[in-house]
């Protein structure tokens, strides 16, 4: 199958998402403009995004949701899953941690990295915290593939160059900082100023 | 001047965030390209969404840095700022505050909410914890106009329908579970798993 659009693979992870708790309320069919509506897009969009996965469901009921699950997973989740590090143990990266523990999704969190004594060689949530200067041996000991950094902004541009060299594929950036990855990494900035500044736009705006 | 698309003013607050961290290194122009290259985009997107806010540089010298900060700011920015109160005093809310303390922007948090009578009547990096039982009183009060929440997600509908109540237009939200809020308030809604899953994808097709 061809590479999706970023966009269309971002909505898959939110259907999934969305679909995983319906089926939970015993529901097992969705319509199209049903599922729109729960995640704030048009009907034209979900059957868009479903068709292109090569999925579609029955006029009458709409959806399988349990198949719509497995076939989305098919998709974006790699038969054995991917291992993930998080470098920066404050309270943004504890947080992240946490919020994957106990979680079953295909990607695990299996390392944690800092440079304060006081983190280092302790468990949190379950995931061991390295001292950094061991990042590019654990990385590729432990085969893992994307790196989340959390670390203030001044050190992002080298923890990222770190990740690279020692093998990471993709990497997840929650500083400030725009970081420079070669092509072959794929990278995914996340600054929660814009998000907030994008909201207080609209808000004057209403 | 009409409202301009969600993902231009994402951009042009990166723009500004970007611009002003160029200022600091005593740069005082920039072409498209570099500004571009800077935020992985292309270098017409950066034209287009400067021609659309009235601005454009020279030939030879590109944007005067000085000129763009101050014209995005009086786009995105409302003249008194905006008030910020952030729900759910967690390892992710502490972060969200400790991330915006001492930071001159147009948006101050000026309250936290929790329940947990360990966290409540406590100053988390200059910003106070009310119970939450006072939520309503005090986004009155402090004239609170955006909402950030980070509880738990079993509890998120019930924060964003009392923000609603209180008259807070804009709400980012942090927890994995939609939201549905009346069509005058703005909902901005993030999940590291959509991220990591889309960083997943990709990492696979490499």
């Amino acid at each position: 199958m061809k590479k999706l659009p970023d966009k269309t693979v971002e909505r898959l992870s939110q259907y999934r998402r969305t679909l995983i708790n319906i089926l939970a309320e015993n529901k097992h069919h969705i319509f199209s403009h049903e599922l729109a509506a729960l995640l704030h897009i048009t009907p034209v969009q979900v059957r868009r995004d479903i068709m292109l996965i090569g999925y579609s469901g029955t006029l009458r009921q709409g959806y399988d949701i349990k198949e719509l699950i497995e076939i989305i997973g098919k998709i974006i989740d790699s038969k054995e899953g991917q291992r993930v590090a998080v470098v920066g143990i404050g309270n943004l990266g504890r947080s992240i941690i946490g919020y994957f523990s106990g979680k079953r999704t295909k990607l695990s969190i299996v390392a944690a990295f800092d440079i304060n004594p006081d983190k280092v060689d302790r468990v949190f949530a379950g995931v061991w915290c390295y001292n950094y200067s061991r990042l590019a041996e654990i990385l590729r000991k432990e085969n893992i593939t994307i790196g989340v950094i959390t670390v203030p902004a001044s050190e992002a541009a080298a923890v990222a160059d770190a990740m690279v060299m020692a093998g990471v594929k993709g990497i997840l950036n929650f500083t400030p900082k725009p970081l420079n990855v070669p092509s072959s990494v794929y990278l995914e900035e996340y600054d929660i100023i814009t998000s907030l500044e994008k909201i207080a736009y609209f808000v004057k705006k209403m």
